[in-house]
């Protein structure tokens, strides 16, 4: 040993001392293969094609109609045709909504029609429609506080002063008038409740969505105004005249119908290692035509996983859902982790909140494969993404797989543009920039190369909450 | 005299001398009076008060209908309040057309819904619709081209590559597909036509607006689709398979109805002077609130002559005209001109294109006048507005009267933004930016002041074009 190579012996040691004692952390190193996959990713075509196919050659996929079925073949054979194995439909019974006629019209003071149109599992107004006079609540919390005797026999309405945020969770703070709003209003007596769309736009494009009447609550029509003519409803009711307005709404349930979750996989050479669980929804509201809501999020995921299939084969198997009938009620992921639970998952993680830019990851690993994520996060760097602190864990689809103890990575999109379109008639191929979703396959291909190729053991968690 | 007075008079001579031979601008002295009428208008509340008011209290006002009757007893009883003299209507006789259904819906190769609205004077499909392949056309240029056997039987489609302008120009550069291309494909036997919106947004609201059919032509119904849908429908086309589409179109010729101008005077103190006549439109399109088209127009101008009114009286009258029936076909405008057209007009001038910043102004100024354009270029210039070289003589509504040589003085809007939500559901009070609108307001306030007490004779000029 030369006594150059003994001073670095000795310099390694100190570094090594200081270490223990301070704990710095040292990133990561990227393996050469992972960012070579990631970069290539930047130029990623795929993603947009899906998205233009999906969108144009199919349109709305509401769940269980025959659109969402077309959906389905068109999705078999465009992943049959990418080369992915072992492609399959796995269907299920569900309940089937669909709408009808929406219209609504001021009838005094100051007589103009409103759009709006019906949420999902919305009751229906006489075809003639219905007549009453409008109560009107500026918050789900005044709706809350309100006496019966202020809302029975009327039509309700709730407004909100939503605002974007990055990461969603004004969605949280002001969803609950579209999510159980209407249930409340039926309780308290109200005929029919019109809403203040769960959106940040001032444009005239309602946002749709479902709601939930529990057993013993009869529905009652349950609509969402645009947020333009709620900002409209609500200057006429600063003139303090009592509002009369005319709504017709005739959505009908339809019985028992078929939706399903499409499948295909690039297989592991370990079967025992776990299988990693990546997709979106292929179902959409019936509005626009489901191009950020999430026909992006089956196309990111879809390209990261080609470009997988098209090296070598990885260690894990990496499986692809496009998850039927999300938006009523997530029953595709129910469905996916009634059949598939019982198999082995490393991880699962899905791509439902738009095409804009991968700000954060999170993760839910278990102790034995948390470097996992400190390689994530020096491979995932370079394309601006950071290492979040809250446990992992999102998702309708793979939440019911997630519950089951399945170890959880979340690429988080940012959401400051989602709910200017989301659930409506404009959630359309126009919506989708390009560059940044190519900056989401890249991401969903790094994650994919480093944890379906990661030698840890990806054992069960506690699952998020 | 001193020696330094002659110096001065030397200096002062040979700058006179020199101003004969190379003629630099001097800048025309700004009246303290109109600064200061100016600077104050810049925190004018009013014109937002009236969009507000118009667009909340009365809503859509298609021409000749009960709703813009309405508007009309809304105006006059705002007027009136304001303190406007000589407040009346002034009503006329005119063809009434009222939109039915509208629907479309690809039946092949890729069964979806498209949205589209009729244009004004459609004719109708029968009540089940029509149905029938799609001629694609991908410009106006493109149709008229065309052999009549490419068209005959054809639902015909005709799309357009608008860009925004400043100054509006590429309206006129795309505008034909809708003003002209229904007659063109009517006469080469189409069954129906669907253009892509005359419009630069890329969103699902579709934009109207009127064609027409020559005597001798028969309506065939003629829809916009939103530029959206246009887009998919092209991106379809690209598939190379025949589409069939079936659309639904019920509008309907209603007869003779009354629509009307609202008139208003800040009376003048010499009658012989002329009047100066400033309005914007009081009818709009059935789809939003007219909110740029044209609640905006008349509430800048109508603004603009209260801080007038409120003022010493003005040498020339300045009449303030709500037009009725702009959007069919100018109606009001005609009527104004055969009503007033031998009174004598100083200078005519309107608001008609939304509430987007002035930044240009052009005159047609009889020569004895043209010192009012230089002192409305200095007293303008601190609100950004520079002077246009071309002659001036804008407006459909003012137009008729142009025609009969009266003066014209043009204050241009910034029409970037215009054409994103122009004749579309979303004109809405939400597309005002109120401090834009303040600066309008100054700028209207600026030009009246300026051109009502200008000493100058303004006379018949040569009308533009």
């Amino acid at each position: 040993m030369t006594r150059i190579a003994l001073a670095l012996l000795a310099l390694a040691s100190s570094t090594t001392l200081s270490a223990q004692r301070t704990a710095p952390p040292q990133p990561a190193p990227v393996d050469p293969r992972v960012a070579t996959l990631r970069d290539a990713a930047l130029k990623d075509e795929l993603a947009y094609d899906i998205v233009e196919g999906l969108t144009t050659e199919v349109g709305q996929r509401l769940a269980a109609t025959e659109a969402e079925a077309r959906a389905r073949t068109w999705g078999v054979a465009k992943l049959k045709a990418l080369g992915f194995k072992n492609v399959h439909v796995e269907t299920y019974q569900m309940p089937v909504w669909l709408r009808g006629e929406e219209s609504a019209e001021v009838l005094a003071p100051f007589p103009q029609k409103l759009k709006l149109v019906a949420l999902g599992n919305s009751g229906a107004t006489p075809a003639a429609g219905l007549t009453a006079p409008v109560a009107i609540f500026r918050s789900y919390g005044d709706l809350a506080n309100a006496p019966a005797a202020a809302v029975r026999g009327k039509i309700v309405y709730v407004g909100n002063a939503m605002v974007p945020t990055q990461d969603g969770s004004s969605y949280g703070a002001y969803g609950p008038a579209r999510f159980v709003g209407p249930a409340l209003a039926a309780r308290l007596g109200a005929a029919a409740i019109i809403i203040k769309s769960i959106g940040t736009d001032h444009h005239r494009n309602p946002h749709t969505g479902v709601t939930n009447f529990p057993d013993g609550v009869t529905p009652i029509p349950a609509a969402a105004l645009s947020v333009s003519d709620a900002d409209l409803l609500e200057r006429i009711a600063d003139r303090n005249q009592t509002i009369t307005l005319k709504l017709v709404l005739t959505p009908r349930f339809a019985g028992t119908g078929t939706s399903g979750n499409v499948i295909a996989e690039v297989p592991g050479s370990d079967p025992k290692a776990g299988i990693v669980l990546v997709g979106g929804h292929l179902d959409s509201w019936d509005l626009g035509t489901g191009a950020i809501d999430d026909a992006s999020g089956i196309a990111i995921t879809t390209a990261a996983a080609k470009r997988l299939l098209d090296g070598p084969r990885p260690k894990r198997t990496i499986r692809v859902v496009w998850f039927g009938a999300e938006e009523p009620g997530g029953y595709g992921g129910k469905d996916y982790a009634r059949v598939h639970g019982s198999e082995r998952h490393a991880t699962a993680g899905e791509s439902d909140f738009g095409a804009d830019r991968i700000w954060r990851y999170e993760v839910n690993l278990p102790d034995s494969a948390k470097p996992i994520a400190d390689r994530l996060q020096t491979a995932l760097a370079p394309l601006g993404i950071s290492r979040g602190t809250a446990v992992g864990g999102d998702g309708t689809d793979v939440g019911p797989t997630l519950a089951l103890g399945v170890a959880a990575i979340d690429l988080n999109q940012d959401g400051t543009r989602y709910f200017e379109t989301h659930h409506t008639p404009d959630d359309t191929l126009e919506r989708i920039d390009p560059e940044q979703l190519r900056q989401n396959v890249a991401a969903w291909t790094t994650m994919l190369a480093v944890v379906a190729n990661a030698p840890e053991d990806i054992g069960p968690v506690t699952p998020r909450r």
